[in-house]
Formats: structure tokens, sequence, C-alpha cells
């Protein structure tokens, strides 16, 4: 057996549209890494986090990252220490599913490390129990499931937790800016309705109907017509600077759809080859700058298979 | 060209669980039938109705077949007279889109005897015309899409109208209940909640999206699992004497899902064999009878190809 395990675990778009709570799909960039490493030291112990400007607690306890390995290694018995490094190469409340990526990264590692004794349908409660840190005690399991799983996941149920996959024919790209504003989770969570009318759920369900029929069945222009929300992007979208001009910058550059990734700040845009990935990310990105808002560009392929070993 | 031609169109279930007002199928049997020829006669008439004891209009203005045709006559700039008989052969207000069956033969049988001059997307706004009538100006498109398209169909916007197939691999066979109890469309849709919470909506479209995967992908699982309605099948089935009884009568038997079809009374349904579709249709006919109700039962594959000339 090895004694150091280096992981990837994929960034995450969830919502993705109509599909609010509901759906997210993992990329190939950005992620975070994770080294794991056994120790003489009994427990379990974070040793460096890079990346995060501080903003993250070495307490594995206080750690998501930290906390799921720790549920990890009790459900498996698992009595030798173990050390991790967190190198976070996501912003931390972008949008992206950064906390989530961290939680798979480390519970992936040490299941790989030991063989695999679990399934990623197992491993997927112990990386939940780290998004319990970030949610105050009730997880969303779209991040987490679109990271572990890779591809596009339908988030059915919490409880019973249901993850479906969506196998998807097309090859499609997607572009990710992430404008440097912070949105608290928290603050995106209370400016939803808390009723909305049956008429508007009605439209976003057939919304959400037609775009996984898109995905299912390859076809841009269903993924086009039912790549919208009624409900979440115009009360969210008002809490990023600019955000009408990002995404009609990305839809005149040839997008698919755009919307926001998660709560925001990060905005991403679906294509069909890398080189139209590349200039929407160069259209939305020169709209960001505009005010005078610094951000990060990704473009990449949906990632099929979620975290790997390095 | 010939003078005279009879058609066959479906009965269509709609709503299927989670997706009310967005998705239908249709099925093979019971199904309208018109005959329709030329006569020298200027203009369009209905000269006889069967099986609808006395219920329906022969002014082709106030008959969903005869409006349709007329709308459809008018965009073809169809000069000659016209004259058609209505076979109804299933329950008017049965939950089983009866108008939208009459209305979908008619315009079908104009644009067969003339070689099919316009689409099946093209004939769909003549057959919606008729459904204006039963819904009191802002007709539903789910019924009248299951019709003309066969099988499984999300109507993802009324407007525009957009109407998405969904291809399904799997055999699926559908057993239909129609106890002979009266519920008016408009009471069914009165006692529906004007609003919901966003929790639950969430959930139905977790549903929604989960039920259209499971069809895309053949998985009968995920069917089951996502058959579910929170909306309108909780105040609805108030309405079905028994319905209960019904439902549980269906699962027990080994059906796949049951819910309401439409706006009631009808139940459905879904199994993978025709000796299964027949045992679940005896048993819940059983429970039907107990409330001393006659019913109908129908077993049925889903009708992939919607109406036919016969």
């Amino acid at each position: 057996m090895r004694d150091e395990i280096k992981v990837f675990a994929p960034a995450s778009v969830t919502n993705v549209g109509p599909g609010f709570d509901i759906m997210g799909f993992a990329l190939n960039q950005p992620g975070d890494e994770i080294v794991l490493r056994f120790t003489k030291k009994p427990g379990i112990s974070i040793s460096k986090i890079t990346g995060d400007n501080g903003k993250l607690p070495l307490d594995p306890l206080k750690n998501t990252a930290g906390l799921s390995l720790i549920s990890l290694a009790e459900q498996l018995k698992f009595d030798r220490g173990i050390e991790i490094e967190i190198h976070k190469k996501m912003g931390i409340g972008s949008g992206l599913g950064s906390s989530a990526a961290s939680a798979v990264a480390s519970v992936f590692a040490l299941n790989e490390i030991l063989d695999r004794p679990l399934s990623k349908q197992q491993l997927l409660q112990h990386a939940l129990k780290g998004e319990e840190l970030t949610s105050g005690g009730k997880p969303h399991a779209d991040n987490v499931s679109a990271c572990l799983f890779g591809g596009f996941v339908i988030v059915r149920s919490l409880s019973p937790l249901d993850v479906i996959s969506i196998p998807t024919h097309e090859d499609l790209y997607c572009t990710v800016i992430y404008p440097h504003v912070e949105i608290k989770t928290e603050e995106a969570r209370k400016i939803l309705p808390k009723q909305i009318t049956l008429q508007d759920a009605v439209i976003q369900w057939g919304n959400v109907a037609a775009l996984v029929a898109g995905l299912s069945q390859g076809n841009t222009d269903i993924i086009k017509k039912s790549l919208n929300d009624i409900i979440s992007e115009p009360v969210r979208s008002k809490l990023i600077p600019g955000y009408d001009g990002i995404k009609t910058a990305a839809m005149e550059a040839g997008a698919i759809g755009a919307n926001i990734s998660g709560s925001g700040p990060s905005v991403f845009a679906l294509s069909l080859t890398p080189s139209n990935a590349e200039i929407i990310g160069e259209e939305m990105q020169k709209v960001v700058f505009s005010y005078n808002i610094n951000s990060d560009l990704y473009i990449s392929k949906i990632n099929q298979n979620g975290p790997r070993v390095l």
C-alpha cells in the first residue's frame, strides 16, 4: 500500500438555469488538489492549506475536507494517522462548489489509497458531511454529486438521497467567469421567494423537463430554448454587477446558454467548440472589466468522470 | 384524390405524475374515429356523432373537431364542401383527452386526404383551435400534442408553442381505468393552489427532471421513483372515490407507477408486460366496483405514432 496519494476534484456548476437546487455538472478545471498521507501521529490532521488566503480553518472538525474524511474513516474503522494538504485552486465563495471539491477530494483520496472499499454512491454521504459545515446543517447535494460522479446530475431527492446521472451525447464546452465580488450563499438564499405562483412553477418545470430531454438527446436547440430560470436568476442576478451584459455578451458570442453558477457570482456559458468557448470568455471578461472588477476565466470540457488520482 | 377517409386518433394521458400541465403520452386505445368526405354542399358540416350520448353539438363552430377543421381549411384556402362523422370511443370528461382526440382526428383526416400539405407541427395549431372551446380561450396543449405526435411529449412552452418528444427505449404498457363519475375540468383546476412553496416546487421539478431522464434511459427504477406529484394529486385525488385504494391496488399488482390521468377521473398505471397490465387493471377495477361505480378498462401499449388512417 502506498503511503501517499495526490488527487484532483473538479469544480462544479449547479442550478444550470431552470434546475434550481436539483441539477449540476462538473468541470475539467478548475479543481482542488489534496495530498493525503499516512502518519505515525494518530488521528486526522490538516498540515497545510494553500490558495485560500488564510480563510479556511486547519481544525479538521471545522474544515469540509477534514470533517468528510473523519466521517469516512469512522465508517471504515480506519485508525492509522492521516494528514492532508489542501491546495485550493478556485475562489472560496465563487459559486463553483469549492467546499464540495475539497470534501470530495479528501474522501476520494482515502478510498483510492485503500483500493476502493466503497462505491461512489457510498462515498457521497461522507462528502456531504463536510457540506453541512457550509450550509448550517442542511447540505445541498448538487455540487458534491456533480463533483463526485462527473457529467450532468439530477439530485431527485435529498431524503432519501437519490442522485441520477444524465448521459450526455454531445461534446459540450463550458466557459466560466468568476468576477471577484463577494456573495454569501446564505444571503443569496434569503432573497429567494418563499412562495411562487403555480403558473411560474409550471413554466420552470417545463424548462427543466426540456433541458433534461435536450441533454439526453444531445440536442443543442432544445438545450438553448430551455436554459431559462424564471425563479432564482431574476433576483440573484442583481447581486452580480453587470450580469445582464455578461449574459448578453456570451449569447451574442454564440453560447448555447448562459446563467449563474450556483448562487454566483460565477457565470457559466455552454458552447460546442473550444474556440467558441474562448471567444465567449473574452467577451464576458470585457464586460466584467468594464465594471472595474477583476475576474478569473476558465474554459473546460464537461468533466465526465469526477475526481482523479494525479 | 379519394372522396372519403376514415381516421383514428388516440386517447392521451397527461400530467403523468410530476409533469403537471407539461407532459403527456398517447395510447393505442381507446381513440376516436372520424370519417371525412367531400360533398357538393359548400362549407363544413357534421353529419353525425355517435357514442356521445347526445352531449356534443353538431354545429361545427361549437364542436372541437368542427372548429379545428374550419381553422385548417381556412389556412389551406380549401373551399370544397366537407362533411364529417364523429364516432366517440371514449367518455367525454374522462380525463383521457376526448376533445383533443376528435380535434386531432379531423385535421389529420383533411391533411391526409390532401396528401399532407402540412407537417404535424403545423397541424398542431389548428387542433389547438378546437381545444379553446373546452377551456374558455386558453387551451392546454398537452393532450393535443401527445395525441398528434404519439409517444411521450413535453409541452415546454405555450407561447411560443414548443413541443418536445421524448424517445422512450422501453416497451411500456399502460392500464387506464375510467370510473364513471363526473369531474369538470374547470372545477379540477379551481381547487389547485394558486401559490406553492419554493420547497415543494423544487421537489416537483426534481421528480420531473428524473422522470424525463428515466424515460430517456428506459430505466424503470428511475421512472418508479420519480412518478410522484405533490402538487395536484393530493387535491384532485379527493374528487375520485377510492383513489388511494385504486393506486395502492395498482402498485401492489406490480405497476411501475400510477397516477391521475389529466384532471381525472381516469387513473393510469404503467407496467412492462401485457399480462401485468391486465392484472393491474383487474385489481384497480375491483376497488372501483367496491364503491358501486361502473368503469371502463383499457390496456394499451404506448402509442408511438399518433393518429392513423383506418
